[in-house]
């Protein structure tokens, strides 16, 4: 899974700060929506990386601007400068091999976080790119490594002064931001527990070599995923204990809300890893079983012919001085009568033995 | 278990707050019966939800409404409205997903956790529903998934004055709640084990694929209810170093009893679990060591008849010039003798080896 | 083990505090054995529940009590009255499913520990009974769930004023009725060493599905030992932090001492679970060995013996041009040459492979 | 893996603090390179070790002397001389059998800690040396197992003035070297992750017995390089929370992204043996699946023929009395009608087993 | 290993600090060595147990005596009365089935840990004995349980003060003796994983049941190893932490040397057990393999001989009408092309499945 991408080591001997975009590189421009708002009033713009200004200390409402894309290194450089932010948190931002993480300064709060894409095809691998989320008393800026807006939905919400976010601040639009990214990891395990379900069929019934393949998959997925959520509990714990003026005390409890969440997802994963291993031990011992199912068919052929091919193989003998072979009765009555003896003294035998 | 139920990603996207049943949804109305308790002073009845009142702050005695059945969320946001409930408190009532937690703030404490159904069938599977306490200085609010009461044994202490629950407060009704579910768990693990007694005699005996499928099946409901109860050590130690006015002191040592039975739940399972390995590994290695009876009985009969059969062969042959054949007692004595040679060879080879 | 005993919900829904005996009932009354001594000074009587005092708080000497037997519950009510034990300890001292635990109030502190007997069969499986020692400033009331005394040595020793014992207070009785039971599990183990011994030879030599049993149950028996010590550690260290007047300074060495031998135990348990699972891994590889020795004779024994068949089988055949039947030398050079030529060259090859 | 340089028994029962080079000895020299720079100032001198000075406390810029060769103790004594360093840490330079630490004084900082050479061979195994790292105030000394200079890159962004090194002072430097060797284990990891994927390959295709040997070689690496970089965690932690002088606030954050780095590359490890676990079930259940192919078609052969050997066998007897012998459609219809009703009933059977 | 030794229960019901030796008995006497050094001053002497004096708080130098044999329980209850030890801990030095621990009083520090001797055979298996260190501000007592003096070196290293050791208190002597013990815990481990590496050639070339049996071995020395080591870690953190008199600010440093020490070991032993896991994975797979190999051969002889057998046969039976018995080239054409192309098509098709 996504082997090519991690090209870690391009960066090697470089001063730390350099910008270098690790990752897949995408065709597409990085591109930037803006979007003020306060109360009832909203505006939404595409901006160029130039016109990108942070708001001024004392003005109301959220500027939140929203960078698709993260391959345009001068972009980058251009929101680091208006922004203040550090050139090492810039580097994590384009560094797309992150581990979940926090970084708070008296400027701004820096967040990162992977967020999955559900794949529409039915064996729908799982699907990852990194997030970012900076934000600053009154603004918030929020990145995403591919192209597209996964925050539409939150932004129809503020267009529409749905719900409490539009009359909130920045670190309400971070909570909510971050929210949704975790409410997506539900969706993803509710896809990955239907495959599960699937799979657990396939062992249950006719366990073959690619239900242990889809098995090892799911596993990887969920190690993945666990290495994904794992850190978020730091995370989120961690900004839930920011103070003013970076996270305002009306919004400790909706961060208490997503770190229960958090742990909730944790609880899945680590649930359908157990019920991963026990499928694998299903599958393990379903292997024996048939091939003791295999050993039992061949063990009562051979335990009921060979005897009887051997007798066969003495009337078949051409000794001269032979009395049986020259009784009337001997082939109809003495051989038959053996060769019935011998099976059913068997097949009891096995039948005693469970078997047949 | 429960597969279709989580429907958790249904809530993707909404602001957070909003009111969406998560579970399995039931044709029955939500019941609120309430009970009021002051010493010997006792009154019950069934209320619609907009005569729901919050008793005032400096009342005497206990105002207990038990609400049975989820999906009415419009009782929901009253009860909500009535008591001061904050919307991701209603959330969660209402997501029967959750993991057992504690919410306090100034004015009460929310508690979730899971109640266990004692399945009449012998097979019994688990039936699990979540139950959320919410409590005041002289209010408790209590709520479950089903319709019933599981609470009644309770009520009917309450209404005899039986024991000292009808002269203490809130906390102590709620103590009184969280140990009868406490209590039930107790009841949940004695079925759990009958059972797992069953599966052992069926492994010591005759293992066949569909114990493996009990111990699976026995596996993933401990694993469950260790997911239902492990959280809880945390949740009553909370509760426990809670202060007054919400925990009076001498509801202290009775917190401590629940978590220490709480634990000893905790130990149990975990015992449980240990038992379903080690009948695993019984499983498994009887599996094994039928496949060996089996290779035995093939090895012996084919060590025995294959130079029988061969022997008959011998004899069977063609050829002009075959001295044996001619002999009187080339058939009595020779190939018998040898038959009879190569058999007690045999047996002894195999009577040494203790394969027979 | 003990399956019988657990009938923990008989409890259910009963108020807290009511005293039910949990465990097995036997037949003979509860005995309290009273012990008076102060120095050389030592008195001992069988009292009946109505005459146990609690010795005045300025009353020099220990005032000791043991119970044998816990089915009288109102032996235990009037006990709980005298030294005025909360309703939840008198609980707790019934219900012999507890794990060990320490409650300390400022008049007394609580202990609930497992003592096990030394079976006297050579099979011995572990039998343990439930230990409560409740203390005070002069007075220690001890109590077991069986007949009998296991205390007798220590009574000796006091009669005898042997060792410090009699010139020490309440705590340094209670420790040594500690030491005592924690002396007992070097015994058990000991025992149970000698068993895996005996286990561990009949894994090396023969292992057969027995061995498997032997091997479950002793790690069946680790598993209660374990449940029964590893709480002890905690309940320990806990006795040795607490303060004047129920243990004094000086006791506080011995108390230390206890937790070493608590520690040693534990490792001890530990050492014999790492045994039992290297003996478990021996066990399945001997069995997939001996596989391996079955289907070599198998193999061997087919491989020598079906080509040779074939051959005779061949000459067996009816056909009316068959040149080699004719020759003179056919038979005793031409069919057996082939055979001694098949024989050697197969017995070559699996010497060879190391088979034989 | 480097089995004989194991000789650490070398040193016992001599006092602590003599120096002894444990390790493989190389015959090149020890070979000290001067570095001086301050801002654009810059300075290369490669100096005997007579010439080495400590830098008086309030001179500016970094003197960075970087030895290369352990082997010639009388250096490494001097350099302690000059630096002031205690014989233990001397003694921890020469012994490269360390694990990674940190030991601080009120003059400087030493750190251990390995370092990954990447192989050139494709199959490349991992080659380790230790690294220790010393900084004061103004200067630092790097000492490297090997000869060459695995910091040459550092050097030459320092002569270049390239990013802010050159205008920082020693705690940057130990940063930088630190940063340095971070970032080759994310190039040893990369390499590794290589030769796991073409593992992975083979167990899917065509597993052998090589292919077992490899993945244990991959674990074992894993597991030692999983030694040399877990303790880094809390050896960079420790290093950050050090105070002025000899950790300056600025380099701080520098450190805690040296971290965030060493906690990826942690997880990669454990991602790398979880993967590794994996493949090892599949190895061994692709074995297990392959025995059962060999048994299904022992089982299909002998199940066809031996019924049919049997038949041949009874119509070879040479009963006088043998009715069907005498048939003129006994061979070709009775008998291979037989064979024929026999051969399809079979084959039908194992079509519906899913034998065949 | 060491069964019979281990007596425990002897002491079951004796007072605690009754004297008991608990361990093998040897026929020897106890020899207490001692040793006086003060700088350049050095006397040594073996003396009775009755002329051991504790030397007054305020004279310089150390006093060391070295007590080699632990039976002669007289001699330690005279040594208790002079150093003023605890009765406890005297019992401890005599149990020697101590697990490593510290105890300090005001007036001294107390050790026990584990010392082993390196056997000459090759097979060498662990020999351990428990060694215990008293010291005081001026005066250290060593006590090894078996005969001779392990400490030779060292005593050789105070005679001809050399190193710091003759300058400095029985801190740095107490020190001194730790570290030569820790010192031999390398060179055990490196016999043993030279015996590792014998081991791992045996089952990667041709592993037999005593190749088991070896690891197995060794897993248990592992473990012994493991439990005498584990625990030294806190036991030497706690002796660091102490304060003066008893231990000195500048032997702090010589005892964070040796917590590293003990640290290193315990990596060590953790790898071993490692390599023991997979080693014991190597085996049971290639046990698995070779049942393979086996079962190939004869799947491959059954299914070449079984057809051809079969063919044989029919052309022995004694059918009246059976045309091609007749036929002039039924023998050599039809019967051995049959033959002929039955053997190569089964050849190839195990050519095809890579079974030959």
């Amino acid at each position: 899974m996504a082997r090519r991408r991690i090209k870690r080591s391009a960066k090697s001997g470089l001063p730390p700060g350099t910008l270098v975009h690790i990752g897949e590189r995408r065709a597409e421009e990085s591109r930037i929506t803006m979007l003020r708002y306060e109360g009832e009033h909203f505006e939404e713009r595409i901006v160029p990386a130039h016109q990108v200004v942070r708001p001024p200390r004392d003005q109301g409402g959220v500027a939140w601007y929203h960078v698709a894309g993260l391959h345009d290194v001068a972009v980058l450089a251009r929101l680091g400068e208006v922004f203040g932010l550090h050139p090492l948190i810039l580097e994590d931002i384009l560094n797309t091999e992150q581990r979940p993480k926090i970084d708070e300064t008296e400027e701004y709060v820096f967040l990162v976080l992977k967020g999955f894409v559900s794949s529409e095809e039915p064996t729908g691998q799982l699907i990852s790119e990194q997030i970012s989320i900076v934000f600053g008393p009154n603004w918030v800026l929020s990145l995403q490594e591919r192209e597209g807006n996964r925050f539409s939905t939150l932004r129809d919400r503020i267009a529409s002064c749905q719900g409490r976010i539009c009359s909130q601040g920045a670190d309400y639009l971070a909570y909510a931001l971050l929210d949704q990214l975790v409410d997506g990891y539900f969706t993803v395990l509710e896809q990955m527990r239907e495959r599960i379900g699937e799979v657990e069929d396939a062992v249950l019934q006719r366990p073959v070599p690619a239900t242990l393949h889809a098995i090892q998959q799911l596993k990887r997925e969920g190690m993945f995923l666990r290495k994904s959520v794992w850190p978020l509990r730091e995370v989120v714990s961690r900004l839930e204990r920011l103070e003013e003026p970076l996270i305002r005390p009306a919004t400790g409890i909706y961060l208490r809300d997503v770190y229960d969440h958090v742990i909730q997802v944790n609880d899945a994963i680590e649930n359908d890893r157990d019920m991963l291993s026990a499928m694998l031990d299903i599958y393990l011992s379903s292997i024996n079983n048939r091939m003791n199912e295999v050993m039992k068919v061949l063990t009562v052929i051979a335990t009921i012919f060979m005897p009887m091919t051997f007798l066969a193989g003495v009337y078949g003998m051409n000794f001269k001085h032979f009395p049986e072979i020259e009784w009337v009765w001997g082939y109809p009555y003495l051989f038959w009568g053996l060769i019935l003896v011998m099976g059913l003294s068997m097949f009891a035998y096995f039948k005693r033995r469970k078997w047949m």
